[in-house]
């Protein structure tokens, strides 16, 4: 991966550059935070012409090696205002890297209304109008794209919400069956890619070779040695393919973590009817596709396709998170409500977590009754529409906590919470306080030590450990993000001792290169400063990295508070 | 004036306290700024419990010394996030004072939707349901509390704005004639006066003394010196009493600073039908009141009371601001459609700069035609309907810049820029970026040596002297608003070298104390200073205090950047 290719959107046209040398070896996250840091200034307005919107396959996309085809999308955060980096299965990321090409950099804006797509090819790349796109979601789009570029094209586009560059739009790709079942989903990354008036980018690797790896063996030996380290572990090897992360619902209830209801309560009555295990059972009773992987190589396949009662696909990519922001969060209880607003999200091209928990703020707030799961598709089918309140909801949980006057708000730097109560799970509450990219659990995600008891033991409801916990796997995160390898892997890396070695064998063996362990924490700790350098840049403070003031009420059954001070914090990222 | 009345909203319950020690002396800003330094946490939730509103009249307010009616309220603002400060006249700021009273404090949050008003006379302050006002306009309500409590009682109420906790509800005070002409307008106090379920606060001093002044005939003297100065300035003698604050119209398009169609141009080609002039002579065709006071003893009179072809009252204190943002902002050139909007924003509680200035993003953003009055109007009116597109107007310009996706947005700290571009008077521009306040042209008004030529030249287009003037300007202003003087005795004072001495005569004569010039510098500087230490702790930043990119456009006609750095602007507080 040897080229940057940059698009400008205003005069729509596009050149290669070589990486320089700052750039060279990093990919995924390393790449996207560190070109955001260096190119985009950090006061700018994320949907003016100085912002640029930057994707970046991971160091080992493309590669054979199992679970490496993420792709990271960075930029200038129009939820956030600081840095952000998402990322997300599909196809394009490992095309990219097929292509030879580390980053694609979408940059400026144009004067007029006229939407463009992009298409990458092997030798080629075209800007073309998009006009007979324009309006459409991207069931239909994708759809329309599969049939123009060919199935199993890589594509990335953005619905009604992204057009109208709303604060909880994302970015979706096209999954497995053409659906758009992967999202970049959080901080308004489709709003970005709205305000450059680009709908669509497509990618088609036809006519490339397979990359070369510079110790083809050694490389073989990691990957097998990797896959079966994935397949051993029994979040990976059975809980994530048997129930998807839907395996949580029950779990996390269970430990009395579940946010129910906008945060009052850690266990949600209803929690069997919106668990992994009703899912399955659904899935299972329609004919849908209980295990589908979310970009090809996947050996975990925690995704799955979800039917309607008719035997068609209601949605795909049925997760956790979703589940849990439709559903607890809001008190609504049916999951085939809940299956639509995540389909609705997908085709709108909405970050579901943001999204769920703006429904719960807007009942919070008496624009809807609580639990009331028609009335929030209702809701939903605002934002394509383009009413007021549909712009409300599009841009997400804080602000319509601000347009409805509620000041009980789970957001951390504008961000929504997600499906864990910080109180009860102290380990990923320092990562919604902390990490640069506002409340986020897969910046690092606690739960590993604090519930699933993997790569270690620490106590949830404590304080003790779970700073230093957080701290790690934040450094450990942003590593994998940079490798373009699904976080998941971590559950594997982190009970394993020889976790961290094979991905190293696997880079070593892709690049000639001989890094260590060692290379990888400071990778990680490089790709974060750089994060809080922008984020400091851009006006961030210590006060920004804290939870609200709705934390310091107990949460039952535990009847926990959240107990950390700022200063306390601020020890997180102090590396 | 030796008590501070604290309600606590909660429990609908009250109490006297004494001034303590570190709180001795401090009127107005001085005072509501130093509590919400000391009483309010600085990261809470603005709309949440922690947050206090507190109104304190100016150290001279309730004494015959001419203009010294101004009434402060502070708290956390909802809409900048950071410490606020907006005064205003009316009858609250005299009746209070003389009835002893500092500050009146409103604490907690009530739990129900229940709203209460608060009375207070010489021997009693009553806690009463409201339930009878409740979705009222300001316009019934002052005439209801006038019937109920008497005319010529102090008001301040919220409209259908705070009730529904928007970022740009002001509180309106009974005018003279006991409509909803005077505005606490910037900052959203209104929505934490909605937050805390007061919708009004009566005021009433029937049986009070007079103030005792500690050297009646000193005072006397001073205040005879006072008035003579304030009607011998052309600005506040003869300039404002005539066509009152639009007489800046003209001027202000004349020298090419007049922001045009979302600050793209410094002149409005239908300036004319906006002036000052055009108001007065409709005013006098129709039978309104071309000069009048905004409180008790104001001797510059720069209100009146404007009425409609039919000969009804249209709206009152219709400022230079309102006309310019409903106006030259939006290219609506209609006057008549200017009043309406001012007085629907006086009757819903809605401040109209920031209104004013939304509706102009909305043109931006496409929700409405650019300079289509009519449509401007129906939109204002949603917001008394509650409506999405209601909710979003009235949080707001930048709130409706980010529901729209707009990246041209004339803020900072979330404020809206007022009625002067800082490209081409310069020396106001500086106090936007600076000021604690969020963009307030009356925390230090350059204008003045800026185009009026008053207390001295200095060049609008050019960067030198600029950030001096500015300094100076938010130093004296600090002090003139503890004082409870009306702004405009500026114009005579800084015109005037025995003017600050006046004022100073006037303070020791009431209380028997030796002040000199100096402690009135020390005075708004320690206010300063509070205010900067307030938004510190909040998060804000040098980040924040820069104007948004669109200003390194150059503006016609004089073809004038901005220009300044954030370092540069950081000395202009820095004492």
């Amino acid at each position: 991966m040897s080229k940057i290719l940059r698009i400008n959107t205003e005069k729509l046209t596009f050149n290669f550059e070589d990486i320089p040398a700052e750039l060279a070896g990093l990919g995924g996250r390393a790449l996207t935070s560190k070109m955001v840091l260096n190119e985009v200034p950090a006061t700018c307005h994320p949907l003016g012409a100085a912002n640029k919107l930057i994707m970046a396959p991971g160091i080992l996309s493309g590669s054979p090696a199992a679970n490496s085809g993420r792709l990271s999308v960075g930029a200038k955060s129009p939820l956030t205002g600081g840095i952000k980096e998402s990322n997300s299965g599909g196809f394009v990321s490992q095309k990219l890297a097929r292509l030879g090409i580390a980053a694609v950099v979408l940059e400026g804006k144009p004067a007029g209304d006229a939407y463009s797509m992009i298409v990458i090819k092997k030798d080629s790349v075209e800007i073309l109008p998009a006009d007979e796109y324009v309006g459409m979601g991207n069931y239909e789009a994708i759809e329309k794209l599969w049939t123009t570029y060919g199935a199993k094209t890589g594509v990335m586009c953005i619905g009604q919400a992204g057009e109208q560059r709303l604060k909880a739009a994302s970015i979706q790709q096209a999954d497995l069956k053409g659906t758009p079942g992967r999202a970049v989903g959080r901080g308004g990354l489709g709003a970005v890619m709205g305000s450059k008036k680009i709908k669509a980018i497509v990618v088609d690797d036809k006519g490339c070779d397979r990359l070369t790896m510079a110790d083809p063996d050694a490389f073989k030996a990691a990957n097998k040695k990797w896959v079966k380290m994935l397949n051993d572990h029994p979040v990976t090897g059975q809980g994530l393919p048997g129930l998807g992360t839907a395996v949580l619902v029950n779990v996390i209830n269970e430990s009395g973590s579940l946010p129910t209801k906008n945060f009052r309560d850690g266990r949600f009555e209803h929690a069997q009817d919106i668990s992994g295990e009703k899912m399955v059972e659904n899935i299972e009773a329609r004919g849908g596709i209980v295990a589908e992987g979310c970009h090809p190589g996947c050996v975990i396949k925690c995704s799955q396709v979800y039917n309607s009662a008719d035997g068609k696909q209601l949605t795909a990519g049925f997760e956790y998170e979703t589940l849990w922001a439709f559903g607890a969060h809001t008190t609504i209880k049916d999951i085939d409500d809940i299956a639509m607003m995540d389909r609705l999200c997908d085709d709108y091209g909405l970050d579901t977590i943001d999204t769920g928990v703006a429904i719960g703020i807007a009942m919070e707030g008496g624009l809807l009754e609580w639990g009331d799961g028609k009335a929030a598709i209702e809701l939903i089918k605002e934002v394509a529409k383009g009413t007021g309140n549909g712009k409300i909801l599009g841009n997400g949980a804080a602000f319509v906590g601000d347009a409805l006057g509620v000041d009980r708000l789970p957001v951390v730097k504008r961000q929504a919470f997600p499906a864990y109560d910080p109180r009860a799970v102290k380990g990923v509450g320092v990562t919604y306080a902390t990490t640069p990219m506002g409340a986020d659990h897969t910046a690092g995600y606690g739960v590993t030590a604090n519930i699933l008891k993997v790569g270690g033991d620490i106590d949830p409801l404590k304080k003790e450990g779970n700073i230093e916990l957080s701290q790690n796997l934040q450094i450990a995160t942003a590593a994998i993000d940079a490798a373009g390898l699904c976080l998941f892997v971590a559950f594997a890396v982190l009970d394993n001792e020889d976790g961290v070695q094979t991905i190293v064998d696997l880079i070593n063996a892709q690049y000639g290169l001989s890094l260590t362990p060692d290379d990888v924490v400071s990778l990680g700790k490089s790709i974060l400063n750089d994060e809080k350098e922008f984020n400091k840049r851009a006006g961030f403070t210590k006060a920004d990295d804290q939870l609200p003031d709705m934390f310091d009420e107990k949460l039952p059954p535990h009847n926990v508070d959240w107990g950390f001070s700022t200063d306390e914090l601020q020890e997180t990222l102090n590396f």
